[in-house]
């Protein structure tokens, strides 16, 4: 097809969003940006390290690689305008993959109201996506990393660990096919992750302190937040839903691959519902910290409170589940 | 170092800029859009498409990809503000190879008066880098490629052919310390390009009716104008560049390898200035076009017109040289 014929065709496909004056086909694009700034960030995303081809299909990446760059800007309490795609795929992949893909980013990025305005391409050995998303905050101030205070609750809209257990259940073979329907939803979830964007800027007009998107999991994304906000930050375990669908799978698992299982992630211990909820990245859900006296919507479920640090040193802050570290793997002094 | 390491240092090699209230290390930032509106542009380096190592410096590969970017949004009329890097690099790199990057991309986003606000790391084989940039028109409308009027003059802001003379240098093995002082030069230009950025607003402010930045050759990049505009663009040979340290390194390479140049570059005719300035991308000067009565300033210099395309079909538009089609490697023909 060529260069400049893949570009149209993909040009095609997506669909530059209301905000938008000057879209793919210039030398940059031109997006409104009402506030009088513009929120952005950038993820890359490659093959083999975030995503495989065999386990997800063109549409599924483009969904993925578009969800974790828009809810870094909904994790801000701002709404999304744009996104400017850098991709490059092996010559040998047929011409549909790389249209398949725009697909998935482009019906993601409806999703979230943004449009998809820039981009560039070229031929590497394996697929590499690189999304930049742009957003506006429509006068709010962005919600930092840095602002949650002892007293204030911590919530979070939107799943929790259910990417893990997707993840967990394709690399232990199991067959979609074959799962059990609740089960199923899982693989699904780990392949089109469906970040609740509107729930950013709610969270901002409800005076949310601070906020972050749970890309690398709840307790590493948390321990962001309570390092910038030099606060100590407790999970309450039993509001953390672990039931059905998760434990479901980790019951699937611990029965019917449970050395590779143990081995795998968890060390010695079998495999828990809790341990996806609390580690695992990629559903890209919102988490918040807010003054203890708001009125929070029913999308947003309370999981913890925030505390004074203990003391001066750093020692005190961090992130604990029913006030005691947690031991796990993933758990919060990995990332010391 | 570790990943968190390696992002601390990094971000505080690299300025945020005078626009940006949030910077690196947030789930976004947050950058000035004075004009209500932000162009942005996303561009892609590959090692051993874009860069090789062996032939640029960690620092060198910082300027071009922070060049390459930020000189899209200089061609729109737009004034630099803020770029975002995102880079995977090979796990076997010493820490400094990160680090002396960020030096090159930080002090060419100084340059343009951008600072750098965002980003993402991977582990990859081989380095890539995709480096989105931000701007501001202050009000100005954007300069599209689609102006261009006939009785319009063409002109250039920047050096044609240095980069691409540099890389044929570097391809014939010429080596730097041996080379001819005006020689060495263009070596260096190939390494770290250094676009006229205040041209680009400069360019808008004087009302320029089209703009690109040349990025793939002077006959490519005009192509994509004539294309926008529905125009015919024609060059004047005579007043683009060629002699100097462009001539000289043709006859050094004319001289030494005339074999192999001959078959690399351009089949059985000897290398010439004029084809390097005509074809050679990668210097990220400006070309634009003005309204014959522009009172130019000195850095633009004016290298032919714009003509009315002949008859309704497409055969009729596209860039010629002295009024003839360009018949040598990397002519308009090519990109048909």
């Amino acid at each position: 097809m060529g260069e400049w014929g893949v570009i149209a065709a993909l040009a095609g496909r997506m669909p530059a969003g209301p905000l938008t004056s000057v879209g793919i086909g210039d030398d940059a694009a031109v997006v409104g940006a009402p506030s009088g700034s513009v929120v952005a960030a950038v993820d890359l995303l490659l093959e083999g390290r975030h995503f495989r081809r065999d386990w997800s299909s063109a549409y599924d990446i483009g969904v993925k690689a578009a969800a974790r760059s828009l809810a870094d800007i909904a994790a801000m309490g701002a709404v999304n305008t744009a996104l400017l795609v850098a991709l490059a795929v092996p010559g040998e992949l047929p011409a549909s993959w790389p249209l398949e893909l725009a697909d998935g980013l482009a019906s993601e990025a409806a999703r979230a109201g943004a449009g998809i305005v820039g981009g560039d391409t070229a031929r590497a050995d394996s697929v590499l996506l690189s999304v930049t998303a742009l957003g506006d905050l429509a006068g709010r101030r962005p919600v930092l990393r840095s602002g949650a205070r002892p007293g204030d609750v911590i919530a979070v809209a939107g799943p929790l660990g259910r990417s893990a257990a997707g993840l967990a259940l394709l690399s232990a073979g199991v067959a979609v096919d074959a799962a059990p329907e609740a089960v199923a939803g899982l693989i699904a979830a780990h392949r089109r992750p469906s970040p609740p964007y509107p729930a950013g800027p709610e969270a901002a007009a409800l005076g949310a302190t601070a906020m972050i998107d749970v890309s690398d999991g709840l307790l590493a994304d948390l321990g962001h937040v309570a390092d910038a906000s030099a606060v100590a930050l407790d999970l309450d375990s039993s509001s953390l839903v672990t039931g059905g669908p998760l434990s479901e799978a980790a019951a699937l698992l611990g029965r019917e691959r449970p050395d590779s299982y143990r081995t795998d992630t968890a060390g010695s211990r079998s495999p828990t519902a809790l341990e996806w909820v609390l580690t695992g990245g990629e559903d890209h859900s919102l988490v918040a910290t807010f003054p203890a006296s708001t009125q929070l919507p029913s999308r947003w479920r309370v999981i913890g409170h925030v505390r004074a640090a203990d003391g001066a040193d750093a020692a005190g802050v961090g992130v604990t589940v029913d006030g005691a570290p947690h031991a796990g793997p993933g758990g919060w002094q990995h990332f010391r």
